[in-house]
């Protein structure tokens, strides 16, 4: 095909979560033209005015949808737009399906929930997934990483992958020759927000002008060592006591608290993997300060050091929207 | 002795943590003749008045211990005053010591710190205890309540119990022949609130007209269960998905999650105890509802159903006070 100027662009991607908003602008190749971030997250959405000149006062969602792309789209009405996350739960603008684990990767581009829009260009939400054996559990976001990863990483038919995706809330996600086949969650990053600001332990930390990594990695070794195997209900305890023994400064509790939680994590996913005697290539994908705490905790239990993926969402969400019919997939960047 | 009327006191005894103030007004038999509860923990004090014709304000300990005794000391000037928990902690009235464990339980009431009040009656303030092997741990309050069961329930001298307080911090206390030997501390009844006060997880939960046991002990299962084998940082994210699937309702949410927490804690503790070999007399000591709910999760992780003490923190001081001569042995009730 043809291209035009190198600002013509062919997608507009949006991963839209809980807290922010990011949109993504992509040329015919899949290269990001521009980037915003908004705080518009589906729990803090603009208020909508009540204006008496107004007849139909736009919702949230949809004063939140024009910053972030109302100008793109008003100069290139033609463009399809893709969504991802928390915008598709229930309290999101439409609520796109669960799929189940097992779920070839390519299914889910096939099966996006079209927000209408009246006429205006309308939405396509990327679905979650949902696993129904064991303890159930859900992802909406992160399946548009692993898409990203699996695609650009691996070539998308990798024979045994694992992929890291810390944050909030940590995501493992095993995939295997084209297939999500089971992921686990842990809530790691809330947890510890949680009991940093609202626990006796956020009491006798102090800010520190930078990270303590000493601390961190402290942590980090006391959640696989025999003091740590009451388990992190117990061994969180520490970072208080270890700061009335004058063993652990204010400044570095914060740090220790946050290798201790990692390193419980960590561990036991390590005893997990080994249990299966499957030791996979690992992909990490994630803010890249944490993901550099991950990869000491994964050094220390024996993991392999792991590949670390960038720009996952928004390569998912190309990958995700030429699955789903919405640009040419001969478009697409050769890998 | 010729004792006065029945209403006469020997003792009066302050069970002083963060949140409430508990006094005690105990006779020469160790009796309880009265009881307050005042909301004067030592985080939330009453505030001094500044008035201009006090030339000396008294202080929030001042404050709070004459609404909790003043009366009682002016009937009877010369009783004693014995405290013990957080009043003693560096935020406290005066920071009293911390002992070395392992120690005797009769060396803690010979220790007493003294809070001189200038001429009126001193409040002797019990010491906390310090374990410094492994990661260190620390109480304040609990010493008391574990002297309360080892004299009343044990006879002091039993060869070897563990004594469960279950609580915000949940302490589990090894003694043998008059001496803690050991302790942990799980963290469970904080982490609780602040995982159903200030996470996703209290999101999706509804306020319940009564507990949901059922709910409950569906947690605890999961703990020790193959689907639990990620940790607790894990499981606590299936309160969530297991109410996306329908599978929990609103109302038993925060049940099924009280039951993992416990179910965690007590699936660590009992398999220490087997790797230990020692599978001692357990006494449990606690407000009634929630040692019923440590019992089904002891119960469920093959503990045999524990002892269950009644009134250890009054029956601590009192015995405290006897150990360090403020009042006289000879007059305890025998065992």
């Amino acid at each position: 095909m043809t291209t035009g100027s190198p600002a013509r662009a062919a997608l507009i991607a949006l991963d839209w979560g809980t807290s922010s908003l990011r949109a993504y602008r992509l040329d015919a190749t899949g290269r990001t033209l521009d980037t915003r971030h908004l705080p518009w997250g589906i729990m803090r959405l603009p208020q909508p005015l009540q204006d008496g000149a107004a007849t139909n006062a736009l919702s949230g969602f949809e004063l939140a949808f024009d910053q972030a792309c109302g100008d793109w789209l008003r100069a290139e009405p033609a463009l399809p737009v893709i969504a991802c996350g928390m915008v598709g739960s229930a309290q999101g603008w439409k609520e796109a399906a669960y799929l189940d684990v097992p779920v070839d990767l390519e299914r889910i581009g096939t099966l996006l929930t079209v927000v209408d829009r009246h006429g205006a260009t309308p939405v396509h939400i990327v679905p979650g997934l949902i696993q129904r054996h064991g303890l159930p559990n859900v992802m909406r976001g992160e399946e548009t990483q692993v898409f990203g990863v699996m695609f650009d990483q691996t070539g998308g038919n990798a024979d045994s992958v694992l992929i890291g995706l810390p944050g909030t809330h940590s995501k493992w996600v095993n995939a295997r020759r084209g297939r999500v086949t089971h992921f686990d969650t842990f809530m790691t990053g809330e947890v510890y927000a949680a009991l940093r600001g609202h626990t006796i332990l956020g009491r006798t930390m102090a800010d520190a002008a930078s990270a303590d990594m000493a601390a961190f990695e402290r942590g980090v070794k006391v959640a696989g060592a025999p003091a740590g195997r009451a388990g992190v209900l117990s061994t969180i305890f520490s970072t208080r006591a270890l700061g009335l023994t004058g063993e652990l400064a204010p400044e570095s509790q914060a740090d220790y608290l946050s290798g201790l939680l990692i390193g419980h994590e960590i561990a036991a996913l390590a005893e997990m993997l080994r249990q299966q005697g499957d030791l996979p290539r690992i992909v990490l994908c994630g803010e890249p300060a944490l993901c550099q705490r991950y990869i000491l905790a994964m050094q220390h239990y024996g993991l392999e050091t792991p590949e670390q993926a960038q720009n996952a969402t928004e390569r998912g969400l190309w990958h995700l929207a030429v699955c789903g019919g919405l640009v040419a997939s001969s478009q697409t960047i050769p890998a």
